[in-house]
């Protein structure tokens, strides 16, 4: 998915966000928005919104200092979704769809995204998640595909998400592969937010290559490319991903929540959904 | 109330979804966008939002060769609201507080704002104001401050809206004179736009002198000036005008929806709430 000129304000949106909430003073965020709003100013369309991302937050942690600012935010959302981790492994066991109801936990576990919102109410949020009416739930394909697979790469998006994903993986038959970002960027998960989250003790974490919020695959590594091109299902959570792969052809699963007036013309679906959708 | 550098991705924001909606190519909204960050970014922030956001629009505007390009969404707007006209002074009427559910519905005619929403439900808006608590909710003090003026200066935000405001006008107990911009601005209405929506047949409407889309005082006329400062009552509508006058001590009903993060920590109330507040 190419950049459009909707990620411009939302971006610059985003800086200040960030700048705030990391306590810089106005005119250092005022500076840093136009530094921000120069860097895109004159970039070419043909790249992906994660690259642009990458580069924007880049100029926040340059000033500020920071190469890991939201790290104190990760561990809060994580720890908040540790503390629900055992009612939710509870709700999953009695559910009578334990698959499809774990996937939808790690679609709710998307709302946990520091770039698009300044609040939310995790539980409200999973509760409205499960009983929502997700315009495209395609869980019979997902389950015929881990079938098949030999193993499942797994390309993660946010901390705290990650103890969603944690949820799910315990759910799937195959071995998991557990993908995160190479370094801090965003609210993204680490590897080290990762083991934070527990996920070691059902899978097997990896860094993609990529540092930027989406798997963008001329920046992932060769052990993430061997896993993603081999006879393995893959799994992609939340929009950054989306729009780092969307091109591709092989078939991906996308768990993700639309955060955004753009993103859900592309899909066609309102946005605010909650989508599990197979595109190949 | 002075500009925040929250209104400037929100303006980018503005300038993106006017020039689609007139048609405009991609390469010349970006062009335009870029001239709009130009336009902000040293500005000073001890001005109003409504006089940067006169700027920005003008950038549209001259580009486009279009000095009211949003002619077309105001008369329809203002059509759509006029055939429920009749559905709406008949719950009036039936209503066991006619004024107080009259200021309701002047309320729900906020929602009528191009600037802030691509789309919106307008009858479902309706009744979610008429049913909704507002955290604001000043009509004991309205009541009185109509008593105890000899006219009422009712300073008019959107076309379409106007249609609301008349009826709000229509049980109002003392002579209205309705102030609307000088000039098309945003989907702000003008002395015809009043027209349309027929508020001549209940308020002498006059220009208040200023162009942008807030009552800036140092851009009114004389008439709009001596009918402020007279012993009259001052009724405000939408979060423009309140943006220009809050700083103002001469005492102001405003009855707005509140439509951003930034206004809504001003104001002290959560984004989208129906306020009816009396400030002095």
């Amino acid at each position: 998915m190419q950049l459009a000129l909707d990620c411009l304000p939302c971006f610059i949106n985003q800086v200040l966000r960030l700048s705030r909430s990391i306590g810089l003073a106005e005119d250092v965020t005022r500076d840093l928005m136009n530094q921000a709003w120069d860097l895109m100013k004159d970039s070419p369309m043909d790249v992906t919104p994660p690259e642009v991302a990458r580069q924007v937050y880049m100029l926040v942690y340059e000033t500020s200092g920071l190469d890991n600012p939201l790290l104190d935010l990760k561990r809060e959302y994580t720890d908040l979704a540790l503390s629900i981790y055992p009612d939710l492994k509870e709700h999953v066991r009695r559910s009578e769809s334990p698959l499809a109801e774990a996937i939808k936990l790690a679609v709710a576990g998307n709302v946990i995204d520091f770039g698009q919102s300044s609040s939310f109410d995790l539980m409200k949020e999973i509760q409205t998640v499960l009983s929502a009416t997700f315009p495209i739930f395609d869980v019979e394909p997902f389950q015929r595909a881990q079938e098949e697979a030999d193993r499942i790469l797994y390309i993660a998006d946010n901390a705290g998400e990650t103890v969603f994903d944690r949820i799910l993986i315990e759910q799937l038959s195959k071995p998991v592969i557990y993908a995160v970002r190479s370094e801090p960027i965003q609210n993204d998960a680490t590897i080290a937010d990762a083991e934070y989250a527990g996920i070691d003790t059902s899978a097997h974490i990896i860094s993609s290559g990529a540092n930027t919020p989406g798997a963008v695959l001329e920046l992932c590594n060769d052990e993430f490319l061997d896993l993603y091109h081999g006879n393995n299902m893959v799994i992609s959570k939340g929009q950054g991903n989306y729009e780092a792969l969307s091109d591709e052809t092989r078939p991906i699963f996308y768990l993700l929540k639309v955060k955004c007036d753009h993103f859900s013309k592309l899909v066609g679906v309102p946005e605010g959904s909650y989508v599990v959708q197979l595109k190949q």
